[in-house]
């Protein structure tokens, strides 16, 4: 075993003895990514422990780090211990959630949590590699259920909903809110909604919305693995109703996942696409090496000079890049 | 030569002799990728041919198929030999554009202009594949400038801007129109800007905006390769109020970029792009090749069971992935 084996093996038993420090390194080494990141993953993932993994997502305003914040003092009140990767988007959209930030910051306190912020900065891809390394390190260090809340931005969404059990999607009263999340592609991703601010007018017209919508596509048949129409919870994130009823429905998604056999299935996929991503990276990065050298130059010259094809080219410096790990 | 290869080659003597279905079935050809995409990219790339290619982009509603049904009329009285592709969305977001509609319906039946639909559905990355090889057999065949219209919708806008000479971006009067171009990288993309509908309350109010950021994104030195601030033009497309000052913005720019050497920075850097996409293509393909054996399921229950990394899985993966160029 390596120096640096024997240092992450150190990390992991700080970590797992209640170190919160440790544990907030073994999460920066495995977001940096590179081959240290891979050695503590490696570490981690021999321990074998899996959590239940929440993901929360939904627009900008819809009160998710609120949500997240309750569904936290509801997860200690079972005597559980959750850990919540609040994955923050690249450019400040949200602007100031003071209840949820309160509230995080009181849970982030409690003894029985953990939060942690990441950023989906870095190159595109970078959140599908690094979340389930992280998802791992808070598993095994004796979080469960670990909470994935994210801004509802595209691809984000889908990336998280790849790493999850149970996602929740969450819209708020008002004006095709529904329909903006139906063009959104989120009725697919859904297997709980949450109406938050359901003290204002137009809730139950969204509620309606909702499972309308849930109710023609499960008669078309498109979605939903385990073949149970989405249920839609009514919620007041800021004050606390509908909370308890929210976690129940998770983990009733949990249970039915579990006991059906859809979890093993599930987790099986999981494991595919971050098999996929990783792969990805690395061909990327090998790409990158074979574009970055002189031979490169010369091939964009003979092309623009038309003595040689796009395709031809192409193929070239495919071969070279497949050589990269050969070397 | 081949069979196929001389078909080819019969279709793309037809298309240079002004036969404008043989046109149509070589863009079809090349369009749809693989082999005879590459066959017929290869023979249309030795013949050399470049033509002027302008982008003009904007967000749904703004006039673009108007405004480039304009274009194409004015670019056909100063006896030239418009094409237009026209990059339609995978989902109908625009509605009718009625007089976009006629205006182009008259350039088609003009017989000195061609006009092309073309889906972005497929993969992702499809029309960044595509794209360069469309514009090449109409510059081939005879066609100079080659108009790109998209709906400016994110990543398609990028690759857009990464096939052109000279991008157009297209606002409209309205309170936040200029500020939301900037926040989606529109004024990093964008060599002319186009204030259309202007006609209409609120249109100087977007141009002094523009102008004013267009300003401050010069002193801090983030953009322009020809480090020129970016004319802002006003049209109104329905009426056709400043359509020749549009062109000769257009025009402008490509002549400082040609007389400037940019041109020459621009179009190497736009094969180099060509090629990355190309070699991520042929990656792709091999990593589904290789995610889709039986190999793969037992490295996905390994990794499940825990006897092996994710990172080790996915080296793995990667190394018979690589070998699928040798076989």
């Amino acid at each position: 075993m390596s120096a640096v084996d024997e240092a992450s093996a150190e990390l992991f038993a700080l970590a797992r003895a209640g170190d919160r420090r440790a544990t907030g390194r073994l999460l920066s080494l495995v977001e940096r990514g590179g081959a240290t990141a891979d050695e503590v993953d490696a570490l981690v993932h021999a321990a074998g422990t899996a959590a239940q993994v929440v993901g929360i997502t939904g627009a900008p305003g819809a009160g998710k780090s609120t949500l997240t914040g309750r569904l936290l003092g509801r997860v200690i009140e079972t005597g559980r211990r959750p850990a919540v990767v609040a994955v923050d988007p690249s450019s400040p959209l949200t602007g100031g959630a003071i209840l949820g930030d309160r509230l995080r910051m009181e849970a982030a306190m409690h003894p029985s949590a953990f939060i942690r912020s990441m950023a989906t900065r870095g190159p595109p891809g970078g959140l599908a590699l690094a979340l389930p390394g992280s998802v791992r390190v808070l598993a095994a260090v004796g979080y469960d259920p670990v909470i994935v809340e994210t801004v509802g931005v595209g691809q984000t969404d889908v990336d998280v909903a790849g790493a999850v059990d149970t996602t929740v999607v969450i819209v708020t009263p008002g004006w095709g809110d529904a329909i903006q999340a139906n063009k959104a592609g989120l009725l697919e991703l859904a297997d709980v909604y949450v109406v938050n601010k359901a003290d204002r007018p137009g809730a139950d017209d969204t509620r309606r919305d909702l499972e309308l919508m849930l109710d023609l596509s499960t008669v078309s048949g498109a979605h939903h693995h385990d073949d149970v129409r989405p249920p839609v919870v009514m919620t007041s994130a800021t004050s606390g109703t509908g909370i308890d009823e929210l976690w129940d429905a998770i983990d009733g998604h949990f249970a039915r996942l579990r006991d059906g056999g859809g979890l093993e299935a599930r987790r099986t996929a999981r494991v595919r696409d971050e098999l996929r991503h990783r792969v990805e990276r690395l061909a990327a990065v090998a790409i990158d090496v074979a574009m970055s050298d002189a031979d490169t130059a010369a091939l964009i010259d003979a092309v623009r000079a038309g003595s040689c094809s796009p395709a031809a080219a192409a193929q070239a410096l495919y071969e070279r890049a497949g050589r990269v790990h050969d070397t």
